[in-house]
């Protein structure tokens, strides 16, 4: 019986075969460690979504263990679906300063800010819980004041890595404690799990400051306005721009709401320096000469409704784009996102400025880390058994076929899916077992009330519109009194189609006379019969396929 | 007035600022010369959309000049629209042997075979028309038998490179004339027209032979069967799996229309050097051990309905992916398809096959020239004017600015955009009014049916669905008889949202109610009642915003 009670449980419900909507459980006991709880965005499929957040099912069922919510970091999918997630479920969330800081302006929109607890802590603090102890251990990464969280357990560490790379000159000066991670090595880690994002990628992630030299360069010769365009969130990258804005004497302009939002917070709590001076409205850039203005802007995925999408097709009210002006963007494109970017360089270039990207110089660095940076985090910390995290299928098996190249026996390897209970005793690891887990999709104001059905209907409509026919029949007699009249949305041009409209109707009209005549009343084989008989003469004529939606009204 | 006719205009329909629908007229007193006839793949815009290809009005509206339609290899982007403009403009069709070749499988499915007149021409033939003659001129480009066109006039040379790159050890060992170029160009080229798809890359793309050293690498320790996904069209690439497939004694199958298709065509024309009996159908791969078997296959971009897609999915009806199984996919993704590629990437891991691809291995080549190449293009042509094709701005910008960088002052350098007319003198380029042109969509059997309208319907339905609202009101009182009955789809799940949609049906039914009194009796005005209230109501509550359709019948 003993030994029955000394496991540890591993719950990923989100971040597995998928980048996105990390949130992983570990649990001890009647301890429950929530690591990071992440959004995910829709993909192509899902018409309409405006947020994919991860199933909590489980830790709704068993929320008198649940200790809290231990954040890695401030980027989306590991913070993205906090404001949902503690609605249902309302637990202490420990983080960092500036990831404390990025999420109080979103619990702030949902009203939350009073009602939750938020734990600041440091690299280094450990947190006790009842039978586990949770620390949190400086990593580096593309957002400043990024941890891996360790969980030391009676029966061994858990260690997770969140998001990583190894930078030994970050901006900030704070390297990973590399020391820390060889400790826990020689100390014995039970379970390791890690970044796979970037296991495809031979080599290193060159630091960050690589890019504060291209910037370096960029500014040098620059004649005209700077406009850059990079993740708000990376605050390492915003230093390098103002840093170099200074050295040139430019002013900073930011523009974006999430660009405004995250600087407001960097600054707040000093994690930008430069004099207050240095910043001036967005309202105020045509005041200075052009080469006197740096403007840091959202919109480096091509984002319609970004601040540089709107500057590049002129719809920004502060920014017009004029020849001179030199607009970086500083980011890779996230997969996805290729024709959104390039449909703003084009633009970009029509207006005569000069664009310079990733595919034209050294202007962005990934923050996870690539095969090198892998082997050097396995290498210092040796785990017993190992778990890839935060990556596509494609992604958490090369990762494990790269821990075992180290030497790892593959029987120690777990590649796991979202859902899966992953039990860890001090000699075993293993599969045991799933939890309900999924997606939960969020459509303005409803979350999960979109669900496949209504996917599915709006794929359809979406390819090849609807028709709606509409007839009125009299109860008793069975007959048609008004219509069928036919109203089509997405099909066809109405006006070029009068015919092929009048024809549909026509055939409708007999399938009733039909449905009359044989003393068809059900409504539902009279809906089935003009839905065939549409189907077929449309699918002939047009080879679409649109929705066909009967509706009967009976007086 | 002698002078007034010695010009050329140059009409693109198609090309510029795209990559894709490639139709460039090249007019000379009653001469039009049309180059490439192309189509390109609908963007994620353009819901429902088949394929879209260029506006030929202006070429009927000078259907007596149009001498032929000239084409400079097979790919879709420069063949695909042939079967549509065909038959709205029957005209001879001038193209090497395997271009034709392609393009008579497309004309059968379309019953235009025998009416069209299809004229073959090699390398160096000249086609004499009535004042201007045609050459064709061997290049290397990710297809065999590609050509670049010039066209002599009397005042002077129109070079269109086609799509190039310069591959010194090519397959099929024939090389691009340089010979040509170099001659061309000493006599004097007045305008050329290049491929702009490179620009960005500096250096040379490598020779389609580099691929096949690492096909050979990937056979060599190959212990199960090997299945290759490339372009179809690519006969280069296909024949190198085809040689290391005979090396390793493996017998080769092939799966995916297109595939099959272009390969009897291929086999046909002697463009595939191999013995008919290395040849199995994929229905006696069973037949054979794992180790004699090659499949290639369609699906290098993740098509949904493409042979790799389906065996991916275990949906394919003679290939089910079995561990051991090495799939190369040779190809890089067009921009958009990365995560089509991804899923099919995790799919077949997560089956036990091997899977290499462009992040692995270099397992494809582009067929563009890169930066180097075009400037040697450049350098042999020496262009009086040069005007960049076959690229989205950004790239037309770049090959300019190349362009001028090699010397070419920057007034001889056009960047036109589709249904510019570029008139060309001897001594003189310029843009001189537009023609119509853009883009026609086809959806099923409509070509052009499909508007900017419905398109916009679609997204709309997409977005947040539909509720249709329908009431039948009596004639003569104005009072509802039967309804409001309220319909929808994509919008939420009815069965959760039923107090929703109960609500929504009474402030319809009050509306009906305050028309009734107000003794509103315009349809338009009722249903822009309803509509309002409900997309008040609905927004609120939700923050969606459906299509909202209200039908009134009257009796």
């Amino acid at each position: 019986m003993r030994k029955e009670k000394e496991k540890i449980k591993i719950i990923p419900l989100g971040g597995l075969n998928e980048i996105g909507k990390n949130l992983t459980a570990i649990e001890y006991k009647n301890d429950i460690v929530v690591i990071d709880c992440g959004l995910s965005f829709p993909d192509d499929e899902m018409l309409g979504i405006d947020l994919v957040i991860p199933d909590i099912t489980y830790l709704q069922k068993n929320i008198d263990k649940v200790k809290g919510i231990f954040l890695t970091h401030g980027h989306e999918d590991h913070i993205g679906a906090l404001p949902y997630v503690l609605k249902e479920m309302n637990v202490p969330v420990y983080g960092t300063k500036l990831t404390l800081g990025i999420i109080q302006t979103k619990l702030k929109e949902h009203n939350l800010l009073s009602v939750v607890e938020l734990k600041c802590v440091k690299p280094k603090d450990i947190v006790k819980l009842d039978n586990v102890s949770v620390e949190f251990i400086r990593t580096s990464h593309s957002i400043a004041d990024s941890v891996a969280i360790a969980i030391h357990t009676p029966i061994g560490v858990i260690l997770h890595t969140g998001d990583f790379k190894i930078d030994y000159t970050p901006i900030d000066g704070c390297v990973a404690d590399l020391a820390r991670f060889a400790e826990l090595g020689k100390r014995g880690v039970l379970v390791m799990l890690a970044d796979s994002t970037n296991v495809e990628r031979p080599g290193y992630t060159m630091s960050e400051s690589t890019v504060g030299e291209t910037f370096a360069r960029i500014f040098t010769n620059a004649k005209g306005r700077i406009i850059v365009a990079t993740f708000a969130s990376n605050i390492h990258r915003i230093q390098q721009i103002i840093t170099e804005s200074i050295k040139y004497n430019r002013k900073v302009a930011v523009s974006g709401r999430s660009m405004e939002n995250i600087m407001e917070v960097a600054m707040e709590l000093g994690y930008i320096d430069a004099n207050k001076d240095v910043f001036i409205n967005i309202d105020s850039i045509n005041k200075y000469p052009n080469n006197r203005i740096t403007i840091i802007t959202t919109g480096s995925q091509g984002e319609p409704m970004s601040a540089l999408s709107r500057m590049a097709s002129s719809e920004h009210k502060k920014v017009n784009i004029i020849p001179g002006d030199r607009v970086i963007i500083s980011a890779s494109a996230i997969p996805g996102n290729e024709k959104l970017i390039s449909k703003v360089i084009n633009q970009l270039f029509k207006k005569g400025a000069d664009v310079i990207y990733e595919a034209l110089a050294d202007v962005h660095v990934s923050g996870h880390a690539c095969q090198e940076e892998l082997k050097l985090m396995h290498t210092l910390v040796k785990p017993k058994f190992f778990m890839p995290v935060h990556g596509e299928y494609r992604h958490l098996k090369q990762h494990a076929e790269l821990a075992v190249k180290l030497g790892l026996p593959s029987s120690n390897v777990v590649i796991a899916d979202n859902g899966d209970v992953i039990e860890v005793t001090r000699d075993s690891i293993r599969k045991n077992g799933t939890v309900i887990s999924g997606q939960v999709f969020v459509d303005g104001l409803g979350v999960g009330d979109v669900g496949n059905i209504v996917l599915r209907d709006r794929k359809h409509l979406s390819q090849d519109g609807i028709l709606t026919v509409v007839v009125t029949i009299e109860k008793e007699s069975g007959s048609v009194i008004a219509g069928p009249d036919i109203i089509s949305r997405g099909f066809v041009y109405v006006r070029e189609s009068e015919d092929l409209m009048e024809e549909a109707r026509e055939l409708v009209k007999d399938a009733l006379k039909k449905c009359e005549e044989k003393h068809i009343t059900e409504w539902a084989s009279i809906k089935s019969n003009i839905k065939e008989v549409l189907r077929v003469f449309l699918y002939e004529r047009t080879r679409r396929k649109p929705m066909i939606l009967p509706i009967i009204m009976e007086i």
